[in-house]
């Protein structure tokens, strides 16, 4: 498969002079009667080869016995049969020269083992045809008027088009959400459903639609990533071109990444790791289905707020109160008017009980007539106090869609200030209207929020590194033994690429003990050494706040707690410097299948409790920059203790960052011969101080 | 207005023979228009007068000049006009004897001081008639086709008379919940918008509820609470008869609060306090708008289940795979089906690929046939492996929607485990026809999550305390001084009613303090003890951790450090013991317009940054219950640290619920008389060795 690299075949799929569909049935009802039907019913000006051995012909068409008979190889084949027969149809077509084929057949790797080596002769038999499929419902490129598709949605007698291209691994999401866009006038491009991907997947769409001149948004529905390089690399590709890439993923909870499995017979990777894909990936995630197109949507008008503060203009207060109480919710500011404004504001109105001071800014009667309307969002577009303008449909609205819509939008040109709405009562024309004219709209209030926080992020750079590639291999590591490192091992690698450690000796009896302990003040760390004992306190090998006059003493005493603990010599030890005005932390290195991160955790154990910990993907140039590190830190729910809370020193967070990004360097020139690492804890010191890893551990994969 | 409870009257109001219509329009598009054509639109069989000089007739009835002229005194007058001339008509109105007037003009209290003057001048016209409003949008009564309402909603032609009564405080949020709800299919049975509640008010409307028959769930649209015992005894009410309150509560965040306050002209109590009179009350709260009208119309089919197994029936996986995501996500759990249970399923099935080993459970295409659709409902309805079914609709099951829904609707009788339907497509026609059916449908996986977690809730009792009132002013407490205790005598308080301080002893001098540590192990703490100072170690007065051998002259220092900090002398210190295998908490009073709580909170500077705290009001009949007290304790966050996290001793859980109860009876006991109180930090003590204060604060309230 990594070979079939044919960006070609992807368009002649998405976009085929011919298409031949293997199985139709002459009855429309039927699944099988779907494809013709819906490829003629919206409008497709090639050529059709029905093939079916009972028919002659369906609806007009001539109906072939084979694929053999066939006057010309087809572009795309579809195939309809099941999975007992599929196999031969999809030889036969790439026999033939067809370029792709697509197979909706279930009961493939979704259902287990036998449908996994059914999937795998089915993909055998496609040779070098591209397969979309199985278990797919196909695919609908609305830009040109082409359904290769079954789904039920296509019922419907038309679709808006417009930029936003669909990419969804579950065919039956792939009809909610042409059926559910068609139904809010949101324009669709493109819709495929990629579902078992055994050969084509997610990726090879995104890459096709960020190709796509009438696509500028990617919107995916994820059960799993198989192939995380690629996806990345796509993604990538969307950000640089600007086009947005929002993703909704289920498998969150232990439940749904159950079904999300026996759906699609992927392996879900753990979610917080398809966080940090996404988040690297300059991929929106959004948190629940209605998002996912509501916020494609938002973001497919191109318009982005410079900052977090919205006017609410309303003409029924209490909807106006919803979306302010959201908003406020994630951190946007809805700002009374400035004092210029208020003025424009007031000159509009004829009333007197309008109070234009407060935001939302209730424009009771200037809500019923459009010439007001376009001067009070005008107004507000104007304003310096205002990054984005939310306007309220109530009741009034409903009575005169077309010049409230109109209104609005004359107000547009001028300003790249997003104008988004909320509708209140139920009114799906509306919304259409608004939607169809480029004004976002929303039936939730939570919606709009979501699609103004999407907006102001993806404005702002989801994530463009100030970092470069640095100079690999430039470290020498050498001299560090392979396998388990013991912990002066692994803190020395670590300060090799420049994170610290606390001062330590390492010795071997008592008396070597007691003279080094002189050098650390008055209270000293004690420490079994060894690479073979990972949890040295579960075996007696830590003791913590020793008086350096004891340390002797406490040595042979834990030499003989260790030994009775685990029947062995214990020969070497660690005398370290005791910290005791740092902030503890974690950080480690963590491998999974979507790629390998840095997590970064608070210590101690109510942080533990509440699980405090952040995580990025290393990007394989540079790691992670500065900017990813001081991010990282500032994420912690209790940054607070780094930063001085309440009359604490405030720490020194440079040093934390400069450690992360060494850390990260590590990882990166190590590459897989690094197979685990952890700094556990990483204390922070006071501003100028730096950090010291006061433990840690290091595994070296030994040569095979 | 204490005296207006006159319940009849407000029985009047919601169902009148005849309506007096002040101000009334004959343009029936203009607001003033509205109210008479809705009233003959939606089937009103009373008397409808209107009033207004300009027209000797509207739409056939005879117009009045003013109401002086009306042959008869109406039950209700809807009054038109603006704020200036509203009051007149008020006054003329109760001057006839009317029972009630609705007063829709805007420009009172929600406006400013100005605008509060003109609500007293309106209630003062009010006189002994009830009062709606004003800036109300009116009253809709379903169940017996009486509209009294300028609400635009109604100009939709017909609604579902239906169990659910909906109190909003704002008149928008009824027009949208009206006519979401019409297109819906979700069934209403009287709305009432009481927004700026000059006189009647939520509690008012859901006393009416509570009585009415055709009412089985009240939905609330909550901006303040005004007066929180009358809700509070409203919503005991209705739990008492079993019908479940659902709330939607604005004013969440800090922007959301302040719009609210603008357009209700109240205030809102921190949102915080309104979870506890929520809880307090029975009421549930739901996170959403949409969830509003959803988790309401799940509870009014009076299903409940017993536990949290939800089996999913899907013929699209995507959207089982979603569903199954969010309930998942909740605590919701999806086995697969037990062996008897699959047989059952196995044998309705024909096919060979459906996978019925799993949940969600798929049956492609059983879920086109009713028969397979009936049977396989009925078998997950009869299994002891679920508490509920959430069955998807895909695009398949639109082509035959009575079929399916009949199918679904047969499955119901001889069990009360809920059955609820999640639609994937945009299919209203569909949910409304389930709804209709009794088959609550959503069109969010999230909504389902949050209907079926809401049955579960209700249906385990939302809050029947397991205390009865217990003997109050039984404790002697005549000898503590009043005004602000200091930390001795606020303990010595606090052990009064069974909350147990750690040992000490007060002294004065040095030697004093030399001698009274001996009894107190090797190390003790030293504070200054003071009922001026409240923040002992900002001025020096807090020592930890002195050793025994240097009380005295710590005592010394401290003494010095305090007079130079507050230029006073310092003449009493306490010698405590030193707790240190304890985990610290705080426990304290909150008085707030809503209620007096009481607070729980994890110590330590971590969670104090997380905030990992809980409230629960008082009951003034007992305070606390054992049961409130360990559910307060179990929903920290930080639980674990009491219970045994990672190998600690599990800590003293039980006697920290009895010296909650104990403080909250303290509460009760002295009521207002007790200004403050607070236990910070109480260590909570390895099991079976109770708890101790280590410090404290009250304030008793100084004579008049």
């Amino acid at each position: 498969m990594s070979m079939k690299k044919d960006k070609e075949a992807i368009a002649r799929l998405v976009r085929p002079s011919s298409v031949a569909v293997i199985g139709a049935s002459a009855d429309p009802f039927k699944t099988a009667g779907r494809p013709v039907a819906y490829l003629r019913k919206h409008g497709f000006t090639g050529t059709i080869y029905p093939v079916n051995p009972r028919y002659d012909a369906i609806d007009g068409l001539t109906c072939y016995p084979d694929v053999g008979s066939l006057p010309a190889a087809p572009d795309v084949g579809i195939v309809l049969l099941g999975a007992e027969r599929a196999h031969a149809a999809v030889r036969e077509l790439a026999d033939r020269g067809t370029r792709a084929a697509i197979v909706l057949a279930s009961g493939y790797a979704e259902t287990g083992e036998q449908g996994a080596a059914r999937q795998a002769q089915l993909l055998a038999a496609a040779g070098s045809m591209r397969l979309l499929g199985p278990n797919t419902i196909g695919l609908v490129n609305l830009t040109d008027r082409i359904t290769l598709s079954a789904s039920g949605a296509l019922e419907t007698d038309s679709f808006r088009v417009g930029n936003i291209g669909v990419v969804s691994q579950s065919g039956g999401i792939l009809g909610a959400l042409l059926s559910r866009a068609a139904a809010g006038g949101i324009g669709l491009s493109k819709l495929v459903s990629t579902s078992n991907e055994a050969d084509l997947d997610i990726a090879d769409f995104m890459e096709f639609l960020v190709d796509d001149d009438a696509t500028s948004v990617i919107a995916l529905y994820v059960e799993a990533v198989r192939h995380p390089e690629r996806f990345l690399e796509a993604a990538l590709r969307a950000a640089d071109t600007g086009k947005p890439v929002v993703a909704f993923k289920v498998g969150r909870s232990e439940s749904g990444a159950r079904s999300a499995v026996s759906h699609t017979g992927a392996l879900a990777g753990s979610d917080r790791m398809y966080d940090a894909l996404f988040r690297h990936a300059g991929v929106i995630r959004v948190g629940t289905f209605g998002d996912l197109l509501d916020v494609s949507n938002a973001l497919s008008i191109g318009r982005r707020p410079e900052g977090n503060r919205v006017a609410i203009l309303t003409s029924t207060g209490g909807a106006g109160t919803l979306v302010a109480d959201s908003l406020g919710m994630t951190g946007f500011e809805t700002p009374p008017p400035d004092e210029a404004t208020a003025t424009r504001l007031r000159a509009l109105q004829t009333g007197d009980h309008a109070v234009l001071e407060r935001n939302p800014i209730d424009v009771t009667l200037a809500g019923l007539q459009p010439d007001l309307l376009r001067g009070a969002i005008r107004a507000l577009l104007d304003s310096p106090s205002y990054d984005a303008v939310a306007f309220i449909v109530g009741s009034s609205g409903l009575a005169m869609p077309d010049l409230m819509v109109g209104a609005i939008r004359d107000s547009l040109p001028g300003t790249r200030k997003p104008v988004v709405g909320y509708v209140s009562p139920h009114a799906p024309a509306i919304a259409c209207l608004l939607n169809s004219q480029g004004i976002p709209a929303f039936t939730s209030p939570e919606a709009v929020t979501s699609a103004l926080d999407a907006m102001l992020r993806y404005g702002r750079g989801m994530r463009r590194s100030d970092a470069d590639a640095f100079e690999q291999a430039g470290i020498d590591v050498s001299e560090f033994p392979r396998g388990s490192l013991d912990e002066a091992q692994a803190k020395a690698l670590f300060a090799r690429f420049g994170v610290p450690s606390v001062n330590e000796v390492a010795v071997t009896s008592a008396a070597q003990a007691q003279e080094a302990a002189q050098a650390f003040g008055d209270k000293v760390v004690l420490k079994l050494l060894s690479n073979e004992i990972t949890h040295k306190s579960d075996v007696g090998g830590v003791a913590i706040a020793v008086p350096i006059g004891a340390v002797g003493a406490r040595l042979n005493r834990m030499r003989d707690d260790v030994e009775t603990a685990t029947g062995r010599p214990a020969c070497a030890f660690l005398v370290q410097e005791m910290v005791s005005d740092g902030v503890e932390l974690i950080l480690g290195l963590h491998r999974d299948p979507l790629g390998t991160a840095v997590l970064l955790g608070m210590g101690g154990v109510t942080a533990e409790l509440i699980r405090d910990t952040t995580m990025r993907l290393l990007d394989p140039r540079y790691g992670l920059s500065m900017s990813d590190a001081t991010e990282m830190i500032r994420e912690l729910k209790t940054f607070p203790l780094l930063d001085g809370y309440r009359g604490r020193p405030r720490t020194d967070i440079d040093a934390l960052a400069s450690a992360i990004v060494a850390f990260s360097r590590m990882a990166v020139q190590l590459g897989t011969e690094l197979v685990e690492a952890e700094i556990n804890p990483l204390f922070v010191l006071p501003q100028g101080r730096g950090v010291r890893a006061a433990d840690g551990v290091a595994v070296i994969r030994r040569q095979a």
